[in-house]
């Protein structure tokens, strides 16, 4: 069963709400021997944490990480390792200043979990959207940080690569320019463009949605399975399972609908090093398992929910209504989604990773 | 861990391959005293049989299905019903003909899973592809039509929406078509279009994709939880374990990236039944639970790799050779995966739908 | 998967060391809904803390807990309630004195861990012991106080029932008297015996064994199911997996190999209220599902293994030496394990109430 | 969740019924490329067939299986071997003579799980007892088999050690007694007794419990983890999943309750191949992890429940009744139950085996 935990071998559970006093991740299944330290965390957590441009949430939380538990000191190092017991992080939740919460108590705003939390539980967490917040990603970007760590051979970047009808163009991709705009774009020219459409979005009081490409390279062939544990449907649950996520592709993705046979399958050659492939339209997975070419996955953000428009609702007593959120919000909830896609990456390429040696005894294929 | 199962509560276990004597399906979960009968499972399987039109593989499979366990009679209806405990069911590999291997036998062919197999597995299961051959989706079809006698209330139905670049019109859509055609397509005018189309495609030795839209109704708010038990990311998980699936979306999907808030978000107005959406942008969930609305998800499937049309590859010994796959393989997969994505979104609700109930107590929502 | 993992429906992550700075748990699948207080895990933590009597550890652990998510205000009583997401609770280790673990840092203590730790991780976390320490079972109380409010109608008592060869009477029997002595012993005559007795292996530098039995009152049939989910499966696999535990049985237990077919099978009479038993040699389970009656288990707890008479042993380095455990050791662990046992009763059978609901839809048996 | 499936990554899932036409296996998660043939599994299932002496019933079973899947040619030997999906088993039920169930149909047996099946699932299956029967554990035997193929290099044998009252004596234990005597009993001179007290039980139309041990030897230290995954807690649910088993124990069990600290401890000495214990009270395991010492593990089955004396009972309409059971019957199943306690052993072991490579990348301990 899977409510707030993800993975099989590398697993972790995350816990906490926005109102609470703090929020957690349990990594369990970590191999022992790693040397790990907060700021391997850290630095993804700081990634990841609002109010670092106009274009995010102006909310101020510092997001700062503590290590409670399994690890040990490394005595050659001088630093810490896992121990393969269950790494427990915690996040105090700072950010307390007293809100009024009166013009959505009693309302189910649209677009957010209210209508649908309230007909499971029984109950309104109307302070903050319980664990339906946002907030709940810091601890998957912590646990993502971990399973880095874990397969340290794989480089996993991700880059937004459409906001609003705005893609960017794949002829000027340029990793390196990632962190050089608020962004994550790594084309240069399109988060210019998008600075000001953007702007625009947040002067109307509306925001936008968005798609995030991750690509993890360095992944050899062999990991995944080929029926329920296909490598690419625990990516697409695992991108799904962020929030406001509307659809997942691989490689090639929507796009091979269009396509014929010979447009589509990669063709191969021999190379000194083994097969390769001259394309890659699969996006690193055939048949549910890794081919060794870089996996390259897609999701699309829909947009903030949260918006300063008047929209029509109606109130917990089925009464018509109007919602205005107001607040600090993200006026493109795509953009902070960018480092929740790289670590959601790496947590199932970990996962993987290990139940790939556990039934083999190999950490790749035959031939690597 | 699911390598070849699925499911929580409600979970079921495929094996066989086709070259194999038999394949078959073991449904654990399913709640007792439920009338069943093979026709229940077999009404399923015969829409997923190939060789019903030119455009389906003409291989020869009668898929009849045999329920080994799980069942005792019923003394008040003479017929059987489920008792709680395991439902077997078994399906014999009846296209024995003896088939040349040679030509595949020490090449991987592109856009397969010869090559990952390979790789994972150290073994070459050359004949007939072991697990990646389409015909375990038959043992998931199985599972899908128990599955659908747990929520009889929910009617689930798909359509094929899309064939190579040629899309339906949704104003013509009409569900009373899907079993007028070859395609399973709601559109009539679509379907006509695409015969032609398709004996193009055929007639060169090719391939296509497709995209297939699956949608239930009578789902009540309440179904699935906030985090990783998203009712979102098992289906997306779901359909992306179909064969030769590269991209699942819900509702509006990639198209959300595109919308702004004020687009996206559906709005609510008081019913006499309780408060009710006048969209479905969300494609019924909202925050990872359903919201009482359909709930509708697309997913693409790529070309049928198998085509005549000589492709570059290598031999298992890493020499370059050409690959061409002769013998009776479908032009189209998607159409054929249309029953399919109707079961793997019935066993997903159907799941859902107990692991509601073990928490809560309710079958849906507190209002209903 | 389940290394620090207990249950499926009701289920309960563990985490934290001795000597880090708090360890903790996070149960998730708890139904929403249920009024919940600190006071309400407080209260069987403060049965398993140390220093209550001379016959257990004399350290300080104050095991203040504090719940950090899953609750909310529950307006109606101005007391909180579970919201169905998980409950996240802390205990802070405060039992900081500065330690001299030179005599066991390169040397396997016999009887412990260290040994196998060691091998299996390649790590020594010889602070405390690590996951080994018995201070994990801290967190399991927490999620057992919790799990007995799932199941308020259930009453789980437990007595020490043996303590070395010393076994009680059981015509002394009175739940009353549990609290009454340091042992947690229904029989009073037995727990005057044994203060004496334990005052000896205590003086002697010595540790001693013991026995606990758990008893459920008010489980309603239909609980558990045949295969690998029965209940007394379940139940072998909690109490097994508490510190120490070497033995468990479920009603007559090892007895039952020794009886006869007419002596063993408890005959049925016809009641007011549905068929009863006349005797409970099965412990309330038949066929792995619980029958109604009082659920009784069983289990043996070995010695301590830190002792202060001299032990031989070995160093890291695989030279013979001799291991003396200074420091403040219970003489007999088994007394703790009283509430432990108890709360794994309880999870085990809150797990087993949510999964019977989720399948069957009812809360019971047919006939309750 | 495991209502019929147990193990985690080495993993099986078993189904049918005595009435029904078949029952079986499947095995998922095995390791690939090992050699397997049908005679490895029908060797252990010849063991545990019935009507192999007057000591066993007299219902005729071949247990023929077939290996339906998860195998191919392999073409060095010209054998099987494991492709790394899974291996469904079948064994089709022979014994068809029609019986007679109009005495127990509307009765619920003493010591059966009738009265509860019916409670959980509102259906009686009073034809063979459903998933109740014993026939169940053929499925577990043969899923035993591959197990004992993942881990050649453990040993895994077991002995009947007590019948009623009667216990063997160690100083005669001698493995290659077991196939000797009717009885699967290491001390032929306690098998000889058990011969004469075994008639007089199976004249008197009574039956009578046993205890079986279990030993593995060749298991390395290293497997197994610290709290819920513990090899002993595994092991106790394991067994205790067994029909009729009662009670479980690992090493000394319920007799370390009696001992003292100084004689439970195993102490350990320097060897040649590194450390080594001087005696095995912890049955080799140490915190929940193996420590290279034989793995020993001994559980208690009850008497058979179906006897010819008469015992009071209930109608299923709650009037009081008699019930005699007639028919073949085991006067002491625990004798067949030494082949399904080999094989509950061999497939938690292979579970823990995959377990400890995942996590680790090693086999077993860091020395090893």
């Amino acid at each position: 069963m899977s409510y707030n935990t993800f993975g099989h071998l590398f697993r972790f559970t995350t816990w906490g709400e926005s109102h609470g006093p703090a929020l957690g991740v349990v990594v369990d299944g970590c191999p022992p021997g790693i040397a790990i330290s907060v700021e391997d965390i850290q630095r993804d957590l700081d990634r990841r944490k609002p109010g670092q441009s106009r274009f995010t949430t102006q909310r101020r939380e510092d997001d700062a990480v503590r290590i409670l538990s399994g690890t040990f000191e490394d005595e050659r190092t001088g630093g810490q390792k896992t121990t393969g017991t269950p790494i427990s992080m915690l996040i105090e939740n700072t950010d307390h200043r007293s809100k009024d919460y009166s013009e959505i108590r009693d309302k189910y705003r649209p677009g957010h979990a209210d209508f649908t939390y309230h007909q499971k539980y029984g109950i309104r967490d109307y302070k903050g959207s319980g664990r339906a917040s946002a907030r709940e990603t810091a601890a998957r970007v912590a646990a993502g940080a971990v399973a880095r760590l874990v397969i340290p051979e794989v480089k996993i970047r991700a880059s937004l690569v459409q906001i609003g009808p705005h893609k960017i163009d794949y002829a000027n991709f340029d990793w390196d320019q990632v962190d050089q705009n608020p962004f994550f774009c790594a084309d240069p020219k399109a988060a210019a463009m998008w600075e000001g459409y953007l702007d625009g979005i947040r002067k109307d009081g509306n925001s936008v949605g968005a798609v995030i490409e991750v690509v993890a390279e360095g992944v050899p062939p062999g990991w995944g399975a080929p029926i329920y544990g296909k490598l690419s449907a625990d990516l697409a649950s695992a991108m799904m399972s962020i929030n406001a996520v509307k659809a997942v592709e691989i490689g090639a993705g929507f796009e091979a609908a269009s396509l014929t046979g010979t447009e589509n399958a990669d063709e191969m050659r021999a190379g000194n090093a083994g097969p390769y492939f001259t394309s890659n339209k699969a996006g690193g997975i055939l048949g549910g398992i890794s081919n060794g070419d870089p996996v390259v996955v897609r999701f699309a953000v829909k947009p903030t929910s949260s918006i300063i428009t008047p929209r029509q609702s109606v109130t917990v007593e089925n009464e018509n209504t109007e919602v205005v959120t107001k607040g600090r919000h993200d006026p493109c909830v795509g953009i902070r989604a960018v480092p929740i896609g790289e670590a959601m990456m790496a947590v199932t390429l970990a996962d993987h990773f290990l139940r790939h040696r556990g039934q083999t005894g190999r950490d790749g294929g035959v031939g690597y």
